[in-house]
């Protein structure tokens, strides 16, 4: 099934051995016959978790990101360590980002960022049942962090002030499932 | 504003020129005056469309994504050539990629694929009153068509059938303000 759309791996090549991605450089045969390249950056996975406080609001950070030169409000998130648990590392990334230690985690879906270019896995999570205990970013994070009320945050994503598709994806699909 | 948030360049080494994509490693200085890099994939942008049927189906398309190694169900889209207008670029690959040309085209928002560590852009549209021509996709591009209710679509984001940041946003924001 799907095979005349399928695309042969001919060879790989390395590129770049990063901190946070590789990348390389495939030869494909396609569908056709035909070979192209593929350029494909590797990255490990990444939780994302939506913070639901009692009241209904969501808890937002706001960091900047050196890629697109701008600071950003998104949601709570992180890379997968090695091997690493995606239920396991979202709590964990959301006590370490925001402070708050949650009871119930509940998986929303998982998706690809951009795969076009990267194999990237988003994990999504909406967390439940808050309880307050203290931020610890990494050495090389700098998060502000802010509580708003689901109407602000769909505001937010209507006139483009959260502009992150891990967020806007979080924040729609809370609205829906809690 | 947000000063004890940013990050200032220090310098930057071209790694990888491709095709699709262009990397580089940029060494920043942290708020606290500490030193970090920045992998940076460099991405031209994007468009995605959400083309609209009279009866309010949805056209998906279906290709192989060689990072991810899967046949993925996506709304139809495209990176941006050379100083490309957006929205050009979105009636320009409807038809491309669908065989159907819109005399609407309503922005819904665009958004950062994944700022961790890549520049891309898509910018998001809605396209409505289209009419049939014929597909012409790229040398490299194999792709097939589906026609979905919207229940439908809803359905195969819920059940985890569409996995594309980009689809998932597109079809979430086009329930919402269509």
């Amino acid at each position: 099934m799907d095979n005349h759309l399928r695309e042969t791996l001919l060879d790989s090549k390395s590129v770049f051995t990063g901190k946070m991605i590789n990348l390389r450089v495939d030869n494909v045969q396609l569908p056709d016959g035909k070979k192209a390249a593929r350029e494909v950056v590797e990255h490990p996975g990444a939780v994302a978790v939506v913070p639901v406080l009692p009241d209904g609001r969501i808890i937002l950070v706001k960091q900047y990101r050196h890629p697109v030169g701008e600071v950003t409000w998104e949601v709570p998130a992180g890379k997968l360590d090695k091997k690493e648990d995606p239920e396991g590392c979202a709590y964990r990334e959301l006590e370490e980002e925001t402070g708050y230690k949650a009871k119930k985690m509940r998986k929303l879906t998982a998706f690809f960022t951009t795969p076009g270019f990267t194999n990237e896995v988003i994990h999504l999570y909406a967390a439940q049942d808050l309880a307050e205990t203290s931020q610890k970013t990494d050495d090389d994070e700098f998060i502000d962090v802010l509580e708003v009320s689901r109407a602000d945050a769909m505001w937010m994503i209507r006139s483009g002030e959260i502009k992150d598709a891990k967020s806007i994806i979080g924040i729609l699909m809370a609205e829906e499932l809690i």
